[in-house]
């Protein structure tokens, strides 16, 4: 087999070499089935173990009680930035979001097709550097919105917010779901297009809180109704069977590595050698606020933009694949997701300081 | 590897060996880039050279005219069912709908949400068994809607039908795209979940004319907007990058067999083998009046019901898997796809002689 590089990509993301290995073998034959796992009627016995097996591993590793469903929708967070509120923000009522990025822009906008929507708080007056520590909630909100983990600008909530009393939490947690613990009880609603930590960019993972389900804001597409996809076991159409079975691989995975809170460790292990190096380092610097780095994204620059050219340039032809910084910040981006491993971290950092010393 | 069955699964169905050989292969490594096709970037230059050679070969398979333009979407047909009426029917216009099956009901349904709707011809009166050969068009339509293929009632239009003057015709193709050849000049829009002859369930092809992008009937969520997709090259947000490379593969696998032209003639000596074997047993039945009958889908009876499960059951047993009935229409289904091989159509007929003469 052809040799793997480090990829440091923002998402599409690189998965766990065993789970890549898996999905080889089940895409000639599934489980022993004589046919393929792109092959094989969603309505089977073949695919019902695999919806089992995924959801169960999704619920153990996330200790997910039975009050909240789990959906394998399609569309990525971009569909769930306009489902979200067709579905919960009532006409007459209002929502409140955090604006802490490109993402929530985008997710406050939808928004404001469906109803009133107010800013709790936001960080565009520093170009998004930081998460912002204190929220002005409107009257009586639905529920509040926020983005957990800033993939462009490599910021993060290291805590989730409280709501105000009588509105739940929404969240776009598309870039760190499971990435740490997550304590679902203040949660309605949580979103995560899968291509980052979870699996192909062609499913979305929706865990919603069940009783959410009884109350639809308005006549709404069958297919962006919640509960449409929840009656159906996500199986109202064609469900994107790969996706969800690669999921569940990524699950049994993170199990095996022992659960959320162990993972949690090897990625703050992961980011701190990146910090460090950063920190250490009188050539780079971090863009984001110290108190509200991400532990999956680490944006930083070098002293001028040629430099920061020749570095994506250089680490590249050096099998460190996917460096550049999204525009809106410029500069370099490193990308430490569940399935990145702990040594690409030390290489990036060995060809940091080699560059250091070539241009500093 | 494993040995693989028949399989006549309806959608998702069977494909091509050669294509999940490439596959496999690419999960690991994509082109040598030394990153899997799941793990890349969507806006890196190994995912703009799948989406050009994907766009390219499928022009070269249809024959597909600049003034068209190919997307690549999610959310299968169901979701084409809300997005074709939202984009393209007028608040004060009307559209026309074929009514042939359990697929046409459900399009015709999410069009009513956003217009008039008259339904130009039905065949209900008798469970979908035949494609009308006459339409009632209503007074200026917008478009033309029909189902080429259905894939539970096992019948098919054997050409398009003609849309009154002013009207485009507008196709789910989802069970019969690329099983022969297609004369786009009279189309404005073709959509079809990939799940049957194209790839896997995640990715829905669109082919639409350029111009009618131009005016969207109303205001829209942005994910729900043809032109949305259009202008960011179908990267809006994060496609189905593993959907639209095994999709590009199958039509590489279809320009090697020699196109479409000569794909139809594999698939009718295909079908004839096994509407041969119903033709002449006084045993099974078809179900679909012969004038309409598919190719891809071929739908009979045996004498009671019992036989019918016990048909199925030993099928099964001996290989040949997926061949029960849709519970509309009862019985068996045998779904004929591109990929599916001629021999498989040999053993089910050497199979259906075996048990009518246990149970003839």
């Amino acid at each position: 087999m052809a040799e793997r590089i480090f990829n440091f990509s923002a998402g599409p993301a690189v998965l766990p070499e065993a789970v890549l290995k898996r999905a080889q073998d089940a895409i000639w034959d599934l489980d022993g089935s004589g046919i393929g796992v792109l092959e094989h009627s969603h309505r089977g016995k073949a695919v019902d173990a695999v919806w089992e097996r995924t959801e169960e591993r999704c619920r153990r590793l996330a200790g997910i009680p039975d009050r909240y469903r789990i959906l394998f929708l399609q569309g990525g967070a971009s569909l769930q930035f306009c489902m979200l509120p067709a579905n919960f923000l009532p006409e007459d009522g209002s929502a409140d979001y955090w604006n802490t990025g490109s993402w929530s822009k985008k997710a406050i906008a939808e928004a404001r097709r469906y109803g009133e929507v107010h800013v709790a708080a936001t960080s565009e007056d520093e170009n998004f550097c930081y998460v912002p520590a204190e929220a002005s909630y409107g009257a009586g909100p639905a529920y509040v919105h926020f983005t957990s983990n800033n993939t462009i600008f490599g910021t993060r909530f290291a805590e989730e917010p409280t709501p105000p009393a009588g509105a739940w939490l929404a969240c776009d947690t598309s870039s760190d779901l499971f990435s740490r613990p997550i304590d679902l009880d203040r949660y309605g609603l949580v979103y995560a297009g899968a291509l980052k930590n979870l699996g192909p960019a062609c499913v979305t993972l929706v865990i919603l809180r069940a009783d959410l389900l009884d109350a639809t804001a308005r006549d709404l597409p069958t297919m962006l109704r919640y509960d449409t996809h929840a009656k159906q076991d996500s199986r109202y159409n064609t469900p994107p069977v790969f996706g969800v079975y690669v999921m569940g691989e990524v699950f049994a995975w993170l199990l095996e590595r022992g659960g959320l809170e162990a993972v949690e460790k090897e990625n703050e292990e992961k980011a701190r050698i990146v910090y460090d190096a950063i920190d250490g380092s009188d050539f780079f610097r971090g863009t984001a606020r110290t108190d509200s780095r991400s532990i999956m994204n680490i944006t930083f620059r070098a002293p001028s933009e040629e430099l920061e050219a020749e570095f994506v340039k250089q680490a590249a032809a050096a099998g460190l694949s996917g460096l550049k910084g999204h525009r809106s910040v410029g500069g370099m981006r490193a990308s430490l997701y569940n399935a990145f491993p702990r040594e690409g971290c030390v290489a990036l950092v060995q060809f940091m300081k080699d560059f250091e010393r070539k241009h500093g």
